[in-house]
């Protein structure tokens, strides 16, 4: 649907031309009804979020506008809602906390700065269309990186539940340690406040939409209903503090003055000191906030059978970014609750976005008085429901279950984001995982096979009950034959020589080999010689065509001779004399 | 033949206890011609090499002495040549010029550690059977890295036949500037010495052993005399040198004292910061180092049907390099002319290596003082001559042919060996390599396929004139499924029903496939879910067995129903309806 066809520059980089034109009345209750759910959601999230990243709670909101507004212009998702998240405020303060102290006007800078970096950096991937970088975060890291940021995440916000102040940690697991040492300090007050709102938030989350609907209420309806939790609780939440004036002597702490209006247009502040200190934290949020949103976006799509194109993905979550950071907000992504909420309410087209976008600035321009009595153990406790659901257990035990090799990728990211730093982690992960896979495939499945019975079938001699010769081995090699599996082939090649003096011909069957790089073609070359000058003949079998193609190409064929190549083994056998019957 | 078979820990370690017992008086000969004529060779060489290290003359001799006799016990390979070599010389020149004056005794000293430290690296891998580590080091890498330094080697040695001293170059393409300011010094004498010197070289090198074969000498002799160039070249240039006086008024540059007598046996000093500073070019000297050696023993090894093993060959070269550090020697390595010549020359065993030794013994205990007289030039044209050969102009240009993917990281390497260092070039190069092939990877070759008239053969749609159906949708993936491609298989899949509002059912084909990890397994559950939503249905065919008993023991089929997996493509169309005839 939205993907890229030709029609021409605006076509291919505008997908909302393709269309609105078609737009019809029957889309708008549906755009209405999710743009209004979406709202009630973000007005409490992204001021928790913001505070999670240790801004001022108005950038939270800030930062869900005009983004909104452009991914609605340039998204190929109809249903991503975009705005602020969990992971990428985490990532946020991480990157930011070491440059200033948070919530001051430097901070600020910094972030708006850092949505800019990040947003230019996915905007140059989507238009070079290296959006396929992101595959390089395999699904194990994915999950062990998330599940410790969750946890990160989870123990920054008990501060608020716990009502104490406590010191930048140097590394993430010493948060344990601090707040343990501030345990003695617990504000009984604020704590009371904070479990109770997690509560009626887990109550929201886990039981309302069933109990519901046992009563009657229509999934359609009580889906949104249940994801109102967030509201519920800043309104309650608000109402306690102001009522009983809890902030003043009890000294519950309160998200206190929000400014009135709409933030200031401009291009942020430059010095290229903090440029180069934000670079890698900027890439690190540009490439987890894209996959983020790109594994959203693509699962929704495809109930409708939408496509999403990657790059195009990019370009506009890289112009939502900018648009973010040109408009006092900070770096945002596709979220996704409230994804699920936009497409469940019924969301047809981004016009939801925008109506959603809309909303927000009413509450920019209105509303903002009536959170200064909103206490921060609330936001604390948004967080922290939020991102209990990150911790993915599950596929810990499954992925342990069915790899070894993916399980130690998985731990090794998971106690990197622990031990060091969110990036750290990452990098460490993802460095495994790419160092195992090498590993693995530099030792591929080598079988020496026979034929089964009469048949024309060869399989594994150690396997099943073959027929072999004692002059003619049939190899098969499980994998592409690339640098680091080399060495592996001539070992194999020329054990089988060494082992067996009678040998006088080996066939390579080449069935499971998808390419053939340079260093596997040299060693294919040497091989053969060293084959041919110890009285052993080389042939090859059942190489694939486009494989073929590339040997004809650059000569081998014509060299090696295309005699030597066979269809199949069974021809090969034939000919070498390893018949059927005999 | 000297694989480690069950012995016991001896015969496991110890490859020499297997051959000495059966060693009898035939093999005798042939030692004793191979044991003279590699003496012959590496005397002038391991003085050339050590220079070019930045050592005095004495440590490349010391160097030839007791790790020859340490490979021979330990050894895989019965004709190696170990010993000093060009390039692990440049390797130690360029790690410990930038620690002390080359030439100094702290020079010295620091090359003594290096040696300990590759050594134990070395050790290390062999005893973890970490040798397989070294197959990460592609073909192109290593043509891009011998070639560059096959240019910093010989440019390096411009200055001993130019008669200049020039100052030490911070990056190794500084080196032609500096050179190109020092013509105007150039000594004419020293320049014609040296020029001879590569001339006789030459003529020794390319034409002699053919034009003695054409006056009817034996190959078997002429090929060792035609190795014979760099002893004649060191004899005719100190007689001209001590006949002439020219190394006094005239001031062509000798080597000068050579200590006569046995080096000082004792482990080397240790100071802790000089084993950080040389421990990255320790780990480059141990897999460079290793990897040209196995790649020599390898070949040498398979003309005979004997095999090596590359932990075993680890652990023997690592004992070697302890062996040079506890005698006053250098890094050392299996050279790879003199273990042809050796070859060649008629070596049958490790006690033709013993007889070099013996003769380096004596060379160092009676015959240093011949040496006062040898001109430095003379020693350059050797390396020049020895390292002119590497250059590998032709391997460049069928890579760049075959594959631009491998050219590009064969120049990455090239170009960073030249631009800032050997061990960033290497370090780069296997970088640029890696991330190529999983580049690669992650766009695997997909093809929908049908059935190729009333066959039960299935070939590409767009290279074959083949039937499909409307409903059914069969797509054949040629790749493993792992996490840089999973997404890929995700677009095709989810793509393929985006696509074709009629499909009801997709037959994914898994005949290329050789494993699938958890992030792909992860996509596999997700997309089926997602295209049932849609209302495909995915069915799997051709999956191999020791993917089907992976994903048995995961629990996936009993999820996935096995009747959803059919044998062949075939027998998926048959069942879903899309039959041969109709």
């Amino acid at each position: 649907m939205a993907s890229t066809t030709n029609k021409g520059f605006a076509g291919r980089y505008l997908p909302i031309l393709k269309w609105l034109p078609n737009y019809n009345r029957e889309f708008l209750v549906g755009d209405i009804t999710a743009g209004i759910v979406v709202a009630i959601m973000l007005v409490p999230q992204s001021m928790a979020y913001a505070s999670l990243a240790g801004l001022p709670a108005q950038v939270g909101l800030y930062a869900s506008i005009l983004p909104l507004v452009v991914y609605a212009f340039l998204g190929s998702s109809r249903v991503l809602a975009v705005g602020p998240v969990a992971m990428v405020s985490l990532l946020t303060l991480s990157g930011i906390g070491e440059l200033a102290p948070s919530g001051t006007a430097e901070f600020i800078a910094l972030a708006l700065l850092l949505a800019l970096l990040a947003g230019l950096i996915q905007l140059a991937m989507g238009l070079f269309r290296l959006g396929f970088l992101v595959n390089y975060l395999s699904h194990p890291v994915l999950v062990g990186f998330t599940s410790a940021a969750a946890i990160v995440i989870g123990f920054s916000q008990v501060k608020h539940i716990l009502g104490v102040t406590i010191s930048r940690t140097e590394r993430p697991y010493e948060i344990f340690g601090v707040l343990y040492e501030a345990l003695p300090a617990v504000h009984s007050t604020t704590l009371i406040i904070g479990i109770v709102a997690i509560a009626v938030l887990l109550y929201f989350k886990r039981y309302l939409a069933g109990q519901l609907m046992s009563l009657g209420v229509e999934q359609k309806t009580a889906a949104p209903i249940a994801k109102a939790g967030p509201l519920v609780v800043v309104l309650l939440g608000t109402l306690l503090v102001w009522g009983f004036a809890l902030n003043g002597e009890s000294g519950v702490s309160v998200v206190g003055n929000i400014p009135m209006g709409f933030p200031e247009i401009g291009i942020p502040g430059i010095e290229f000191a903090n440029l180069t200190a934000l670079l890698p934290i900027a890439l690190i949020i540009s490439l987890v906030g894209f996959t983020e949103s790109i594994s959203i976006a693509t699962t929704l799509a495809s109930k409708k059978r939408q496509k999403v194109d990657a790059n195009q993905e990019l370009i506009a979550l890289g112009a939502a970014n900018v648009a973010a950071s040109f408009s006092g907000g900070y770096p945002v992504t596709g979220g996704l609750s409230r994804s699920a909420v936009n497409d469940a309410a019924g969301a047809n087209t981004a016009v939801a976005s925008i109506i959603t976008a809309v909303l927000i600035v009413l509450t920019v321009l209105f509303l903002t008085p009536l959170f200064y009595f909103l206490p921060s153990a609330v936001l604390g406790a948004i967080v922290i429901v939020a991102v209990a659901g990150l911790f993915d257990f599950r596929s810990m035990i499954h992925i342990w279950k069915y790899d070894r090799f993916d399980a130690l990728a998985l731990f090794a990211t998971f106690f990197g984001v622990l031990a060091f730093s969110i990036e750290a982690g990452i990098g460490i992960g993802a460095a495994t995982a790419l160092l195992l896979y090498l590993y693995r495939t530099s030792k591929p499945h080598v079988a020496v096979v026979g034929r089964v019975g009469d048949t024309e079938h060869f399989r594994n001699v150690l396997r099943h009950e073959v027929r072999t010769c004692p002059e003619t081995h049939a190899v098969r090699i499980d994998e592409s034959l690339y640098f680091a599996n080399s060495r592996e082939l001539e070992n194999c090649l020329l054990g089988a020589a060494a082992e067996n003096r009678d040998l006088k011909s080996i066939v390579l069957i080449c069935s499971a080999v998808n390419s053939i790089d340079a260093s596997a073609l040299e060693t294919l070359e040497r091989v053969d010689e060293e084959l041919s000058s110890a009285g052993v003949t080389l042939y090859l079998a059942e190489v694939k065509g486009p494989v073929t193609d590339r040997l004809r190409e650059i000569g081998f064929l014509d060299k090696f001779g295309e005699d030597r190549i066979f269809l199949s083994t069974h021809l090969a056998f034939e000919k070498l004399g390893c018949k059927k019957h005999d």
